[in-house]
């Protein structure tokens, strides 16, 4: 058996290194955990955020501009819903709709999200199994100081402007691990799981947030490495360094080293925070440093390689 | 008080003459009650094709080429939707989702049909009230020599190949007649119905089989006038014609008279048809003779014009 790895992922940044990825190791070898805490119900569909920008990635199929959505996308149907006086803040491309369509109708059929998410997959020729966190619906609810949001409406309606103070993963608490995703952590032939650049709380913590997931990478043998989704003290994308401003966390990647310290068993961060990599050694944490910023399929191709080679210089099965 | 005239229609022809009509009388004076028999659920939206191709046609929204949909339409979900595997049978526009999307959005919610609808031709811009039959679900379906199909699967998957040999209207023994038009039927304002030329058996026959609306309009003082939809033997667009051969009745005019007979106070039939006004007069239905191809708005204008000449001609109150 070949050995597999686990990538643990949310948005834009962390689809990127799953692209990497993807180029080195087949199917048999890499399965992608997605988050779905910013999934919600709108206008009648459910969209998986999370688990579109993946897809979309994988499938080659990505907005290069919006860095969300499908690109050669027509914005029809929207422009008419908001002329109608229909909930027009929430853009959706007259081609990404025919995904949330899809997925909708066969929700609404009884079938599992981890079911409609392989049959999207596949639909989009795509290798890799691409794994929802969970079938049973998990909600990030962001507390700020204008309330607590939905997170869509945090992140979209409100374009993260509120200051946060916290998160809960509503549903989390009584939600069931992805089954296969479940049964790779536990295989003797896993030899990585890779946390990848995504934001620390509001991309991976929901799915951490799932019961029995942060034991299974603290007991997995295989080492489980995080890619700092900051550099420089500054968030490649997103909202991930205003959010630690306000909730008075450093902005440097120690400190979200120091957020997944109880699984962690190695850490890369960005060639421009090679200095940092003495603290986190002080703390029994091996780390590298490495051009993590990623514009061209060539440095999501090299970050995933030397990830996987820094997890195989930790790895003594 | 303005007398008041209630039209009854199915889908493009009938919407044609409530054009016409719409541009001599107010919305105070008139209201179109219309088929839902042919509404169906389709991929997880609801989609009402009359009530779409009457709000289209009034809001002056119509695609001329299709005969159904909107003008300057774009189909990029429905090409990605196939792609991805979706069922891509029925055509869905990307403007025209816009209203299929929000009709499902509230239907959700709970809201009627007739509040729904409502809504959806105030967002247009129609003054006229478009009155669903009922808010209970009424299912015309099709018997052919291939089974029984539901109607879309009937007119459009099909495309109206199976030869017929009957049809039913499933939920409409129990189903409650629009609010509205039960009033307006039952006011004494009430100058005229008009049942507009669109196919008896499939755009009319669901309504009248609504309980209470036959005997009302066999009740009501005010004349209740039907246009043919069938000219010199053929139909102007749609398998009235089709339907009436293979249902081994004349492809006539006074066919058509003779199956809304107990409710018809007078026939308006095609100046190509005059010559079957005397077999009408034997059955004791005044009738006229008038150009009845809608081709532009003037020919609407004009055919509602003679037509509501005609039920006054007709009214004695």
């Amino acid at each position: 058996m070949n050995p597999r790895y686990l990538a643990i992922t949310g948005g834009v940044g962390g689809a990127k290194l799953c692209v990497g990825l993807a180029r080195l190791l087949g199917p048999d070898q890499l399965s992608f955990l997605v988050n779905t805490g910013d999934d919600f119900e709108h206008l009648g569909l459910h969209v998986s955020p999370d688990i579109d920008t993946l897809t979309y990635a994988l499938a080659d199929l990505s907005n290069p501009e919006t860095g969300w959505g499908r690109r050669d996308e027509s914005w029809h149907f929207i422009e008419t819903l908001r002329g109608l006086g229909g909930e027009g803040w929430f853009n959706l491309g007259d081609r990404d709709l025919a995904l949330h369509v899809l997925r909708s109708q066969w929700l609404r059929a009884g079938i599992g999200l981890a079911e409609v998410t392989d049959r999207l997959r596949k639909a989009h020729g795509i290798a890799h199994a691409i794994l929802p966190m969970s079938d049973d619906p998990v909600r990030t609810e962001v507390h700020t100081h204008a309330g607590t949001l939905a997170f869509q409406h945090y992140f979209v309606r409100e374009r993260c402007a509120p200051a946060v103070t916290g998160f809960s993963f509503a549903g989390a608490e009584s939600a069931t691990l992805n089954v296969q995703a479940r049964a790779w952590l536990a295989d003797p032939t896993l030899a990585g799981v890779i946390v990848c650049p995504s934001n620390p709380f509001v991309s991976i913590d929901p799915i951490l947030a799932i019961p029995g997931l942060r034991a299974a990478l603290r007991d997995c043998p295989a080492p489980v490495v995080a890619v700092s989704p900051i550099v420089a003290g500054l968030a490649i994308k997103g909202p991930t360094a205003k959010m630690m401003e306000e909730l008075r966390v450093p902005q440097t990647a120690v400190a979200v080293a120091s957020h997944y310290e109880d699984i962690l068993d190695g850490f890369v961060l960005d060639a421009q925070d090679e200095a940092l990599i003495p603290a986190l050694a002080a703390r029994d944490l091996p780390a590298i440093a490495t051009p993590s910023v990623m514009v061209t399929l060539d440095d999501k191709t090299a970050l995933a390689r030397t990830t996987l080679a820094f997890i195989h210089s930790l790895y003594a099965p």
